[in-house]
């Protein structure tokens, strides 16, 4: 293994072990040492790669929003509509939340609180929501008489809730949950055309289960989802 | 004043503070000596009133969930129909939210971190919103093909998500932003019957604001909701 690839990984390691320190204990109170020694290496090799806490939690946030622009562009890749999309990378988000320690802490270290990581992961997905939605107009799928704000507003609120609720009871980050939350919302959404096309399970669900048929080796190693692609929003 | 009115000032006091300085640095780092200081007492009064930082915590929460039971009992007494009882209280919730430090404070207490407070004010807001649905139901107004349990979940993690939101950019608990949100949620909810009934601006809208007819002095003395009615579910 080259030199590169070892700092490559130990960079990786102390990712995952401070996502798993930042969820148990918090930001205020993660302790550099706890960081390092859970990634089995000294607290010398952590500052070899980043400058103090603050330091390793923008590289969280930013390997979290990693993971979702590479799903989302997978997603896209398939060239479905822009709802069946949006319904398709919720579950893929929720489903990341579930297994991926990074993706939690990213979310709540660049939302909770008064310090806010970089990049905002809660700002991205927003952003993403109203792009889909703008797209989906323009397919000419969306109903009259709803305003666009308040679709994008009700999907953000409620996708939102679901992951705060779904870090203490992960039922609600369940394809079950977000199945549920589409087969509610969609037909306030799209017009009859549209809706008849859509599937709230997500275009997977059919398959291996939601996401499944997404996944692979990510940078940092944890089963995640690959391919990023840092220039595309996700 | 009598002792027992001093007493009673110097607790309610202390809330206050103690909710503007979690607020401000969240739980971990908040230090009774500010508490004490923000209600102008000493640390000896604050400990005369609470034996430590998670007792002051709890007092929070509770006063908060106080302050929400008593709106709500005062909306079930308008004897309106269940969803709009649950239009008009979720329209109290986001006015408490955005006006009282102790309610906002009281959900961040009773949600966020490792550390929950009780009462649970998540918990118990999901309580109402199930029980409310089921009276929906037993009115005959609820739309038949759509899940009980998906309306519930959607409008508790939608509001959840309008709370977490609001901590940053209190639009999201603005009339509109809840408005808007009914005006999409409820054609998919109620039969056209109830719906033609219901206003998603909140009965108190044509007054002087949502829950402005609800205003009036509150135990601990902030500008909040009346009326304690300990025994009621909020």
């Amino acid at each position: 293994m080259s030199k590169q690839e070892r700092a490559t990984r130990t960079r990786c390691a102390l990712i995952r072990s401070a996502a798993a320190v930042f969820e148990r204990h918090g930001y205020v109170q993660a302790r550099l040492a706890l960081i390092s020694s859970g990634a089995g290496v000294s607290t010398g090799a952590l500052h070899f790669h980043f400058e103090n806490k603050a330091a390793v939690a923008a590289a969280v946030a930013a390997e979290a929003s990693r993971s979702l622009r590479a799903v989302s562009c997978r997603i896209r890749r398939r060239k479905s509509t822009a709802l069946q999309a949006l319904t398709d990378t919720s579950h893929a988000l929720a489903d990341l939340l579930r297994r991926d320690a990074v993706t939690r802490a990213g979310f709540r270290l660049s939302c909770d609180g008064d310090r806010i990581a970089e990049p905002d992961l809660r700002a991205e997905w927003q952003s993403f929501v109203r792009e889909l939605l703008d797209e989906a107009a323009d397919e000419g799928a969306l109903v009259d008489g709803v305003s666009r704000k308040d679709m994008a507003a009700a999907i953000v609120a409620a996708t939102t809730g679901f992951e705060v609720l779904g870090r203490r009871d992960p039922e609600w980050l369940s394809p079950y949950s977000l199945t549920g939350f589409w087969q509610l919302m969609l037909p306030r959404l799209a017009v009859p055309e549209a809706l008849a096309l859509l599937n709230p399970a997500g275009a997977d669900a059919a398959g291996a289960g939601p996401g499944m048929g997404l996944l692979a080796e990510s940078v940092c190693g944890a089963s995640q989802y690959s391919e990023p692609e840092p220039t595309a929003r996700f």
